[in-house]
């Protein structure tokens, strides 16, 4: 089957694959809010629907938390590897509403300087990723009447906000769900116009704690001096989380963490990552982190303590002289190597319980959650495929890169399915993911919808 | 004009004091939050027709801010001193609301293992309290027909939020308002049934920062490791304002704070205050404050820095991977001593500015605050009247505290109108004052009215 006519459609259908587009970032699917439990469903539904369009035999799959999405096209006996594409139809709050410049949820195309865009919650992050593979597929169906090999989807609504139901679904399904990659469009490009394949992730762990001084909220005039005050006292433990050259003190932290043997960091170098454009396009003149390792070092292949949330007592206008009962602090850890997530989460407890003042009561997430870092087997002949597809379309030699991010369900796919993942993705680092005034290049959907027919014809010709 | 029946008459009237009350704890009045500016015009409302409805000659007097009531009753050539009673109307926030057992604005009797009180925002602080006195002229004008002295009465709608009007207008109408002593009722007793007047208050300094990082809020997996994170930025500034032994470390901020007299200091020693009961009400087993000092000096004669407001971030459900471009902090000092507000107000954005990473921006409140602290002269001979009068009503001997509290009226009183200020209060520490579930003793409203009744015959007799 030749691609140039599907490469072709895919040019002609750009108008209707960017309206495709918009009619589900119009759906608020924010996963780890209560309130868009229905929206989360609506999206469901109309990824079911549009995968059916293009004859996928697709079905929405409930689980305890947000549905899956599940459908198959091709047989047991097609040829070329039979591929799991992954991605998530769920996003990230919107707030702080105030700094959006247009409804986050009511999308828009726009010229920029850079480029026209596609802006809204979810553009880039991760449902125009996602429907640059659907709609690659479309194109294929379109132009040969049927996919180039078998395919399974797996799209999943909770993504966002820990993949709860993720793991006992995978136990539940793993022989509807094996193939022989997982394909996963949730990456960024090292910068823009540099096609790139992540060969390794971080990990994660995220946990979250309470501190309690006193019983009620206090006046500052008549506590103020001899009473704790829990403000006070979460900042002093969130201070002690790093020493003054930006290296996490908890005890053990870096236990398991690899230094990057010297060819991939010359490869990375060469990589076409600029720091200062990186640090300065959100208005930073240094990197901050760790002395002694390179930005990108840092974002890649070092593990970090950040906190994400920090807060208690008064927050509005004016003042209040109140020295509040309590201070609640949320915090992520990325994983890199052979970080272990949950003695991690014990270290970091215990760093912060032998710090607790008398009288300060302390407690934690019920529900934490970690997934170990992946490295990538680069041996594979999916990725000397890709390599192949990616540069052709981006003029450009493709890049294995390292990844700052996490992306739980490579390690999933690993433990659980015994399955690799092959991490493409084509998002700008200015895409404003989890910000307000989201974006997606309308060059990232349309050369991204063009790659992944790209992608398809390499892995499943000869 | 005898004392007895107008005794008797505050008893027999009680239950309508009470019930005058909570009509006015039923306007919130919240001056500090925009949105409560028509109650706060209508809780002036109310006070100028109750005053009327006395005898009294008041005006509601208009300001940029909430109005202030101003009444006069009496003449010049009337005997004994001509006495100015000020008050506040104004009450505090009532957030975190889910915290309040019964609505703030909606005042309820509730019988307690202490005793009657009377539950609602405002009840104790401050219009409870400004009430015994209204409560105490009612009954002697019922009683006599008249009062006993020249009395100006003067209630402002800011004092919860700095008092921004207060000083422009005192200027402005020095020659209305000065008397020979001024009388507040804004003060706890310093333990129940121990009748206290304040012969020193501490003084106050607000301030306001915010620290921006990023331009734009960042995901953490893209600049977790090189980005600077201010919440962890935030969390290092406040962390630095205090040392291991409770001290505040910022250069100079203990100029002008003097050590307490020795026989001052056996005074307190004896005066009924205990620290243990008083710690342990709200969850303290011990002081948190500097070493080296006992509570009630940390709480009357020490210098603070608190931290009443800190956030940024994620505050929502479940969790989000981001590092915000923002993080703030609301701080108040308590001063003492000859402290100078303005003096120590650079020098703590000195200590944080000094301390700034590279690429921290930091933003200050456009209008802070101070007042100093306040010393009285209690050699006058209203005191002695006071300490009489409170030692007959409460069959204890009235004793001379410290407050750890601000009532900036009082060097206001001082440094503009030339006139003492006597501070007597029958607040408990376990008002909840500020916070949620304020209340206020029957007790301390009956016995409060007739402290009141007594001083003015105590200060006009003879």
């Amino acid at each position: 089957m030749s691609l140039d006519p599907v490469l072709s459609r895919i040019d002609a259908d750009l108008d209707q694959s960017i309206t495709r587009l918009m009619e589900l970032l119009r759906i608020p699917s924010i996963s780890t809010d209560p309130a868009y439990q229905q929206p989360c469903q609506d999206a469901a539904d109309w990824l079911v629907k549009d995968l059916q369009s293009i004859g996928i035999d697709a079905q929405k799959r409930p689980t305890p938390g947000h549905p899956m999405v599940v459908g198959h096209v091709g047989d047991p006996g097609d040829a070329g590897p039979h591929v799991l594409f992954y991605g998530h139809y769920d996003v990230q709050p919107v707030d702080p509403l105030e700094l959006w410049n247009t409804p986050p949820f009511e999308p828009e195309l726009q010229d920029t300087p850079n480029g026209r865009v596609i802006r809204g919650r979810g553009s880039s992050d991760d449902k125009g990723q996602l429907m640059t593979f659907v709609e690659a597929c479309r194109a294929w169906k379109a132009v040969h009447g049927k996919l180039p090999c078998r395919i399974t989807f797996f799209f999943e609504g909770e993504e966002e906000s820990g993949s709860p139901s993720l793991i006992p679904f995978m136990k539940d399904h793993a022989e509807e769900l094996k193939a022989d990659i997982a394909l996963i469009c949730d990456t960024s490009m090292v910068s823009p116009g540099v096609p790139s394949i992540a060969g390794q992730l971080r990990g994660m762990l995220k946990d979250e704690f309470t501190i309690t001084g006193p019983t009620i909220d206090l006046h500052s005039g008549h506590y103020g001096g001899p009473g704790l005050n829990p403000l006070k006292e979460i900042a002093r433990l969130v201070a002690s989380f790093h020493d003054d050259d930006g290296r996490v003190a908890v005890e053990g932290f870096y236990d398991g963490v690899h230094e990057v043997p010297a060819d991939q960091l010359a490869a990375w170098q060469d990589c076409g990552f600029d720091e200062q454009t990186y640090l300065n396009s959100v208005g930073y003149t240094v990197p901050h982190g760790e002395k002694g390792y390179s930005t990108l070092e840092q974002q890649w292949a070092r593990p970090t303590l950040e906190v994400n949330g920090l807060w208690g007592g008064y927050q509005g206008a004016g003042s209040k002289t109140v020295i509040p009962s309590q201070a609640h602090c949320k915090i992520t850890c990325r994983l890199v190597g052979d970080m272990d997530p949950a003695a991690l989460q014990k270290k970091i407890r215990a760093h912060v319980e032998a710090r607790l003042s008398p009288d300060a009561k302390i407690t934690w997430d019920k529900t934490p959650e970690g997934s170990p870092a992946s490295v990538m087997d680069t041996s594979r002949p999916e990725f000397a495929a890709a390599r192949a597809a990616l540069s052709a379309e981006w003029n450009r030699e493709a890049v294995v890169t390292g990844m700052g991010g996490s992306i739980p369900i490579a390690g999933f796919f690993k433990s659980i399915l015994g399955m690799e993942s092959m991490l493409i993705g084509f998002a700008h680092d200015d895409d404003a993911i989890h910000s307000p005034n989201e974006k997606y290049n309308v060059e990232s959907f349309h050369k991204g919808i063009r790659s992944w027919a790209r992608v398809l014809d390499e892995m499943t010709k000869g």
